[in-house]
Formats: structure tokens, C-alpha cells, sequence
């Protein structure tokens, strides 16, 4: 059977320590659900995220780890990317990253990650918000009635399960 | 000197009359204020902005009215559109409308005209939203403080000349 | 009548003076035969036909010179375009010049002009080659059977004519 | 180490028996080589050189093969793909898939693959032409000088370590 793939969606600066904790939690509960990670492949949440998932498993281990990086920079994604896929495409690599996912997930989050929380949405994939992480996060889950707001990492993962059987 | 565009995004769908005529009213403001315009050429929103360009000066007279389509069909786009480009590119055309204006307004709209106000933002262009429009506009003007929101036709067509200037 | 567009492609370095003025002749004879222009916006090939386009007829005239932008910077494009539309999609732009013309008419040419010729074919725009101008355009004059190839401008207006009837 | 990806280009329409045996054979080779698969996704040259890299070593196992497929679906791609990123970008993917690889690999092919060769020469990938398989591969390794042209799988591998090392 085909991979699931979640795309993760969040703040690219510098996180603060409870959001940077969140989204490693995620990124490791993801891949031990046995979902793969895909992300715009810089920095913040996307680092975080990806972190948490190669501390969990491994690098370069299934279920993968994919970054879409905006330039044609093989080597610009972060560090924890098991694929970097370099789009050259600038932010139109949004709409790559809200479709790629089979659902996505919102943590925190600014323009970037509103811009894919959007698109997903016009596409169809559903979205799941991590409330608690405010940002983008915590305006979709009250602005956006088809999005599914949880309260934290396991929640996400068992809504993500049902959205997806 | 260069033509300036403005994108303007909203609802492809339906529209009720009042927000059909607000989005003529704004076409034909826009392009006896010398903006050429610049949208996803569908239906809604898209539309009446267009038609509001096309009564007010005729069609293929400068400023232009452009849409970029979703599709490949040279022929997708509304009756009154000067020049369609057919992107092919489906959803991410978004991101390409978010771009091409010097600045973006946005009259309603859902998940589509979200992406753009947000693609736009990240990019850098200046958004202003015609809150009485509702829907997306609405939201924005609220929820995003760089968004300039405006109360009506004549006030966004000087502001747009403010951010522009 | 929608506006037909004639897409350009060729190559964006400085120009023998040989194939400068065979743009500039191409890009009057476009606009004198009504057709608008698309091109990559950039210099070389594409800023020659957009200087003849402009030279013939002024600018911010009608039909359009239109140039679609590898970078987001609305100041980026060569000084004879009546509209810069900013892509910011990198080499992924070369997909949506050879889409946005009804037909393309290459111009000497390297990889870029290359992968414009080969996309409009793909995507079923009909290709004009002007053989003497060598480089790509000569390749595909002779190694693409549904390339026509052209012996000058004139000869590649009428089959523009004919082509799109 | 990040894993190296190599795009694999070719016709998408049903294959010769000798065509479709080079490809499968590149695939299994491509994978005893520890090199990642990024292809376009859909049939042709795509799925036999995914189902070459699926038949030598299973399928979900390190390094992946990944299809970028030109529509949203994600049930879209052949059933070798370990990975399938739906981008909605229609041939505009074929942008993706030339930057997406370290280095590409042609076999046979029309004009998506031609784009592909040439994007990628353009963006600065390496291409390897896989002469003996005609088409594209064999335009490519006559007329583009800076492909390199190659007479079989094994001559293919060595030059791509080359390439990469």
C-alpha cells in the first residue's frame, strides 16, 4: 500500500521552546503511526517537526521525510530531511506542499502556513490545527468551520486516522 | 512608464447582487483610475470586476483586464477578460495572482481569494479588503493586521494610490 | 474578439546584431498583424521583439507586450513591456509563456527556448521556427516533424495566419 | 547523508518490449546503487523503471521512488511509486521533475521528456542519455553537447557516480 503522507504547515523563524516541543512530539508520533512527513523542508516548525521524526526512527528510514524547498538548491533544506525535492518555484511551492499531504496539519503559523491551510482546503485534503499553538493555527480552528481543531499530538493523530480510513 | 496592476480575488461562485455590484463598481473605479487589472478569469467575483472594466471603457483599450486561468484552454475564461493566460497549473495559479498586482483587493471570497490575500502578504504586495463585502475579506480585515480594510469603492481606489505611490 | 498572443522564445543573452534585428522586424510585424505578445520579459531575444513591438506602435498600446517573469520583482523585466506579470516560479515560468501564446515563435535559442518549444508541443500550441536564425529554432526546424519552419518574419506571419484560422 | 534522487525521463505512452526492458533493468540498477527514483509518475518509462527498482527490492524500503504527478489525485500514479506528490501543475511538473533529480537519466521519449532534458540543463543537473533507446535520448545525445551520452545501464550507473562524486 501506497505511503500515507501528512504535510506539516507552521512558522518558518525561530520558534519559541512549547512550540518547537509540539511539533518534534508530532513529528515523532507521526512516523511512529506510520504516516510520512512532508514539509516546505527550512527552518522552525518544518525543522522542528522533521527533527522529532529522524530522533524517533532514524534517518533515511521508512516512512520518509520530504522537504519541497522553494529554490533549486539541493542542498537547502534543513538537516533532518530524508528527501529534498527543490521546487525553484518560490511560494507558488505552497500549493505543492498542501497538495502533496493525503491531510496537514497546522501548527501555529503565519502567512506561509495560512496560504496552505487555504489551498488545501479549496483542493479537499483536510486540515487538523493544533489549537494550543496559536498563529494560524488558532485562527483557522475558529475561522475555518471544515477545519478540525484537536488539543494536542495525540488527539491530531487520531483524528488524522479517521479523516484518512 | 509601466501599466500597474491590481489583482483582484474573491468568489468564483454565485454571487448575491449587492456583492456583483460592488465588485462592477470596483472594476469600473479601477480602470478610470488607470489600473489595469489582474485575476483568476473565472466566474463570481472574477467576473463582475471585469465586466465593471468592460462597460466602463470597452473591451481591448488600455488599461488591460487579464485572468490567469487554471486550466489550458485558450478559451476558459469569462466573456470579458482582454487576455487570458492559461496556466495549466491548477490551484497554484494562485499564487501567480497574488503576484502579478502591484497590490491585491479582495471583495469576499472563501478558501481560493484566503490563499491569495495570504500569498500575497508573504510575497510582499499590500492587500486591501472591502470589509462590507464579507467572507474572506471580512476575515482578513479583522484577523491580519497588515491588511488594509476598507468601507467601500472610493476609499480602496485611494488607498491603492497611497500604498502605490 | 479575445486577443490572440503570440508567445516568443529565444535566448536571453546579448544577441549578434544579425539576430537583434530579426526580433525587432518579428515583433513589429506581430503587432502591425494584431497579435499581442508573451514572452519571458528578460533580455536577448525577448527584450529585441518586445523593442520592435513598442518601436512600431508606442507603448501601453494595444495589443499587449506582456512578459512573465522568472523573480517576483515587479521591476525586473526589460523596458519595453506594457505588462510584467512576476512569477516568482523560477524556470517553471517557461511552462506558462509556451501555454499563454495561441502559438510560439521561436528565435535562435538555447535550453530555455528548448524547453519552451518542447512544452508548447506537448500542451498542442502549434510552433513556428525561423530557420536562419540557428540555434534551437534550427534544431527543431529540422528534428521536430510538427515544428513549421520558416524562412522569415513575414513567411512566419502568414503561417501564424493560417495556424490559427 | 541526504539520499541522491535521480529524475528518470521517457515517453509516457505503452512501450516497445526492448524499451521497456531497459528501463525496468535502470530502475533495479538505479536502486543496487543506493540512488533514489523521482519520475513523473504516471505510465510508460515511468512505471517500468519503478517497477524494476519495486522488483529488486521490494517495495516502502530505502532509497524511494518517487512519482510527481500532473494531476491532484493521489490514487493518480502507476503502482510502483512508494511516494506519489499529486502536484496539480499539469506539465509544469515537468520543471519539478528536471530540479527534483541530482542528475537525470533519458530514455527514449517525445516531448515531456525533451522539456525535461532541457530544463534541466538549464536549472545545471547533469543529463545521461541513454542512446541505444532512440527518441529523445537520442536527440539529446547528439545535438546537446553537454549531455552525456551513454550505450547501456551499467556505462549509465558509472557515469552518474561520476557525476555526483
Amino acid at each position: 500500500m501506497r505511503t500515507r503522507l501528512i504535510a506539516v504547515v507552521g512558522d518558518g523563524r525561530a520558534l519559541e521552546a512549547d512550540e518547537a516541543r509540539l511539533a518534534e512530539e508530532l513529528g515523532a508520533a507521526l512516523v511512529r503511526a506510520d504516516f510520512g512527513i512532508v514539509c516546505g523542508g527550512l527552518a522552525g516548525v518544518m525543522e522542528a517537526v522533521c527533527r522529532g521524526a529522524v530522533k524517533e526512527r532514524g534517518k533515511g528510514q521508512w516512512p520518509p521525510v520530504i522537504g519541497i524547498l522553494p529554490s533549486y538548491d539541493l542542498a537547502g533544506g534543513n538537516a533532518y530531511l530524508d528527501v529534498a525535492i527543490p521546487s525553484g518555484m518560490g511560494h507558488a511551492r505552497n500549493a505543492l506542499v498542501a497538495a502533496a499531504g493525503d491531510a496537514v496539519v497546522c501548527v501555529g503559523g503565519a502567512m506561509g502556513a495560512l496560504s496552505e491551510v487555504a489551498l488545501a482546503r479549496k483542493i479537499g485534503r483536510p486540515v487538523v490545527a493544533l489549537r494550543p499553538s496559536g498563529g494560524t493555527a488558532a485562527l483557522v480552528a475558529k475561522a475555518i468551520p471544515t477545519v478540525t481543531a484537536v488539543d494536542g499530538v495525540q488527539d491530531a493523530i487520531a483524528r488524522l486516522r479517521e479523516l484518512l480510513a
